[in-house]
């Protein structure tokens, strides 16, 4: 069974601390998006990642906000106008603390909003009860929700 | 600060577990409503809770969906139309396990969906993630989100 985990995340210390702490626990495969085009390529098989199946989708999607030449609110907004993506499971995650990002996260359809911790153990700590959360615990969308 | 919980549960056992298993670690307020309709009337302040201040919302709705009076998802859909609620994370906590009401729970903008264990301290458990996941981890949309 697929069980990936779509990273959208432009900093690489922050990208590289997610990996570090996913990896620690879970066996799910991590794929990293370093912008929001490369996010919305990656869904749709388009661009860079033309020659990839966009049926074969993440099981989350783990959306940072500020993000280089598409940002994280336009990729939501995208990903909850296509019927092949706008059940995923969007967890934001971000160092923003504004409270228009929470709204405006919320309004566009995100499931969830979270702000990194600074401390690396609180980090880990809430990043593993977040993928948890959302892979074990919840339910997710059955896959034809998708086709 | 307010840090109600609606359940919204017609179940007596699920109930009395639900509340036991919260209560045991959290220090929230819980307000059952034991149907549909009943959880509507609280959240609007109408009904036989027409001398409630509907201004007090709760945090967070744990939804069962095989309601008398109103199904929860006729529920959710009253929740997502309402301006004063539309924000509130609510997460469907049912024994369902059939894959339409998933689809038709995420379509009708469920945060989350959680099928209830049968075991019970795993029912403990996964309640305590659920609760710990949107009230501590999670960021809660701004309170002027719901004015």
């Amino acid at each position: 069974m697929n069980k990936m985990i779509l990273l959208v995340e432009d900093n690489a210390d922050d990208e590289a601390l997610t990996l570090r702490a996913v990896k620690k626990q879970m066996p799910h495969e991590i794929v990293v998006a370093h912008d929001g085009a490369e996010a919305l390529d990656f869904l749709f098989g388009t661009g860079t990642y033309d020659d990839r199946d966009p049926s074969i989708r993440p099981l989350l999607i783990l959306l940072d906000l500020k993000l280089p030449r598409v940002n994280g609110l336009e990729v939501l907004r995208r990903i909850r106008s296509d019927h092949r993506t706008k059940m995923i499971p969007v967890v934001v995650f971000t160092s923003s603390t504004e409270e228009q990002d929470i709204l405006d996260s919320y309004t566009l359809g995100a499931n969830s909003y979270i702000r990194k911790p600074v401390d690396y153990t609180q980090f880990c700590s809430d990043l593993k009860q977040v993928v948890n959360y959302w892979l074990v615990v919840n339910q997710l969308p059955p896959l034809r929700a998708c086709s």
